[in-house]
């Protein structure tokens, strides 16, 4: 395809997003403790303006920026976030319009998710009198996420701006999403919670996102697309060269019934999907804590290719575990070479160990130099792609330790920085056993020393031969 | 198999167990600053004798305690947990025959565990010397846990007693699975770890487990049994009433060259192992984390029947998701009844949610009389088996929510123990995203309420056919 055929694709233009300079929260209410105003009044860094008929005063909340109505506000108002009733929505968006509003996140539901005919002629009303002069997000959605500029729909979203982003009908999800990532370190550009998709559908924004130059991470729960978007949606997959990851919503029966319930979506037929993502190199992943966890990987180490994989841990029974769940997903635990293992042989001195792969160093994980030495001479290994380390949380309780302890801690954890030295993937399984303080101490540490984190193998594993066949089509492409 | 068939087979006595009155550590070191004495004495109820030539002195130890040998100890010594080098392990045996020990756990490794011939040799040494006049766990095992008495070999393992008994060779998951029980209220009636299992194996244990009148449920991690085993195996097996959940570790050719390595398991062909479990109706699980998770589920609600299940989230989009894992398990999201479904609409206030199963109560996650009107219906359905609810956990902090909190916590959390009332397993999923602290908090909570709680669906959602299969096959057994 042509940049030409490309660029004459029928997708809507949202170019100016990073421009905008001021916005409003139209509708918002007492009862709800004005939670949509505070929460954008609390991170947006242009002017926000709360427009209602009949409050006069919020409450920390600079009462000369309220306003009866959008038409009175004084300013230009790029973005207007609404969350009025239904019944009030044509002409709020007949003010937007007449104000210049440039984009609008439409929170108010009961339009096509209703499931009812007025609800559908409703919306299409809404399209209407929108006219394409102001693009919208939603009905029934939260809208824009953009750090950057401090477009926030909850408080205490992270003000870290990273370079991966979220793609749902759902703001639910988007919630999760936003959250879940901070707490693994990792940010994003931006995140949209579309809902109906009526104007803004996922193949816009899926553009969008696929040009944006703060984005190098496309993840998204899809449930469906509009009848006629999938030719759209298939040329610009293979235009796109980001990475993207997606959890497909309505997959089996049960799943398509919900997503039909929740936002009126047609799952369709999830072979098509299948197709389509495999063609377009699309990661597939089956839940909303894999598609975090890839991101975190992502944020961390880039995507790999990963065939053969070393494992340590300090018990031989779970080594065992592991490697079967390793081997059921394709991925190789082979030996090591003859000169790396000859070493890892020399530094060993406990009995009743292993030295092979998997290792167990049993009670050698409490030695954080021979610890270091040894992950340092596997991942020096030319055979070794990566290496998984287990940790249960109580080695770094200082009462149930053997031996001293001072220095231990960081050590061991300086020793699993050593993916980053040999330019190979390293994770960490600390499983949740008790000394959850411990855990989180630990935790936090491995955050800022950009080291994954996972509590169950199963959250893991099945993600790698997903990034390693990424990224051998990627090369092959 | 008659009564007197199963009490001929070739099992060894273990009945002596709960009688054990006094103990001594052998050849506890300074080097580890007599780690396995001091777990020992901290928790036994009885007398507790440390073994060392060399040592005299052990701070905060009674030193009248310490003898050169075990036969100046003047008293009677039931079980011993040894620890000496290898070399010294057979006049260590000697003195326990004489002396009238009647277990041990020997901790010592360097048998056939290393894989040579010299290990071997050893081994059938210290089965003649021991010559069935002491039983004993190991080599290379960390022996028995017992609460009731008080036999621990690691500091801080709780004291509390429950029904739950976990059998494996690893020491290493032992620990993992003891401290992991406990952080979900769990608690044990014993642990075995066996080691090599020279004397006393898989099949002995199992056997005495399976009578023992303080264990309701039995867990396991099983590589393999010895030759000639397997006949007494089946019959044990056969005669067994008890439930049994086994991870079979070396599954695959990796697992199996890990399992060789760890304790010169063969891990057999995994298709009979299959067959063995399918036939005697063992739960077969495929990591330690769904090993306990089982447990963690039998300990609050015992095993059940569980066909069609209801969903409660408050993100449209995760109930999607749960939806097609769920149903990708074989397990039915049903419509409710008529006159339920009629109830829960009354209830419902918001809009853009869905009522309908899976139920999407969005915002209205805020109100918890809602919360528990809705879920109290959903479980008097007659058609619903139970209930999985989705809780963020960022709804819990206080300057996230909307509106009041007074209360709310702690009568969500109530609504969550409905469960109870209508003997319909109820689950919670609360997500890794941040708010660490309001997780553990309500988690703590929910632990006294006995009420499951899981982070991720996939740790949770695999194992409910698979129980439901167990209490289906008990009932036309």
């Amino acid at each position: 395809m042509s940049e030409q055929d490309y660029r004459n694709l029928p997708v809507k233009d949202l170019s100016f997003i990073n421009d905008i300079k001021s916005m409003a929260v139209i509708g918002t209410s007492k009862k709800r403790n004005f939670f949509f105003l505070r929460s954008h009044a609390e991170s947006f860094k242009g002017n926000v303006y709360a427009v209602n008929p009949t409050v006069k005063d919020i409450p920390g909340f600079d009462n000369n920026n309220i306003y009866s109505s959008l038409k009175d506000i004084p300013d230009q108002v790029d973005f207007v976030f609404i969350a009025v009733h239904h019944n009030r929505i044509l002409q709020v968006i007949d003010d937007c319009v007449e104000k210049g509003v440039k984009l609008a996140s439409i929170f108010t539901a009961e339009f096509s998710d209703s499931g009812t005919e007025k609800g559908e002629l409703l919306e299409k009303e809404l399209i209407k009198r929108a006219d394409n002069k102001i693009r919208f997000l939603g009905p029934n959605g939260l809208g824009i996420f953009h750090p950057k500029l401090g477009i926030a729909w909850r408080k205490k979203f992270p003000t870290e701006v990273g370079d991966i982003a979220f793609l749902a009908q759902s703001g639910g999800l988007c919630n999760l999403v936003i959250y879940g990532s901070e707490e693994r370190g990792v940010y994003l550009s931006k995140a949209f919670s579309f809902g109906n998709g009526t104007d803004l559908d996922f193949v816009d924004l899926l553009a969008y996102l696929s040009e944006d130059p703060d984005t190098n991470l496309i993840l998204s729960y899809l449930e469906g697309i509009k009848d006629g978007r999938g030719k759209d949606l298939k040329k610009i997959l293979e235009y796109n060269k980001k990475p993207i990851v997606i959890v497909k919503g309505g997959q089996t029966k049960s799943g398509a019934t919900a997503a039909k319930t929740h936002t009126a979506s047609i799952s369709g037929d999830y072979q098509m999907w299948k197709a389509i993502f495999e063609q377009n190199n699309i990661i597939v992943v089956n839940s909303l804590e894999e598609l975090i966890s890839t991101a975190y990987i992502f944020n961390i180490y880039g995507f790999f290719e990963l065939q053969n994989i070393a494992v340590l841990t300090s018990s031989g029974g779970y080594g065992v575990i592991i490697s079967d769940i390793i081997a059921k997903h394709g991925i190789a635990i082979p030996q090591f070479s003859t000169e790396i293992q000859q070493k890892i042989d020399s530094l060993y001195y406990a009995l009743g160990t292993s030295s092979k792969n998997p290792l167990d160093v049993s009670a050698q994980i409490f030695n954080s130099d021979i610890i270091y030495k040894i992950i340092d001479q596997v991942l020096s290994d030319e055979k070794i792609d990566g290496l998984i380390v287990d940790l249960p949380s109580f080695i770094f309780n200082r009462e149930l330790t053997i031996g001293d302890m001072d220095n231990y801690e960081d050590n061991i954890l300086e020793a699993l920085t050593l993916g980053h030295k040999h330019n190979k993937p390293l994770f960490t399984i600390i499983p949740h056993v008790g000394y959850q303080e411990d855990r989180q101490r630990v935790y936090s540490k491995l955050v800022e020393k950009r080291v994954p984190v996972f509590c169950n193998p199963i959250e893991l594993i099945p993600l790698l031969p997903k990034i390693s066949n990424y990224k051998r089509k990627t090369k092959t492409k």
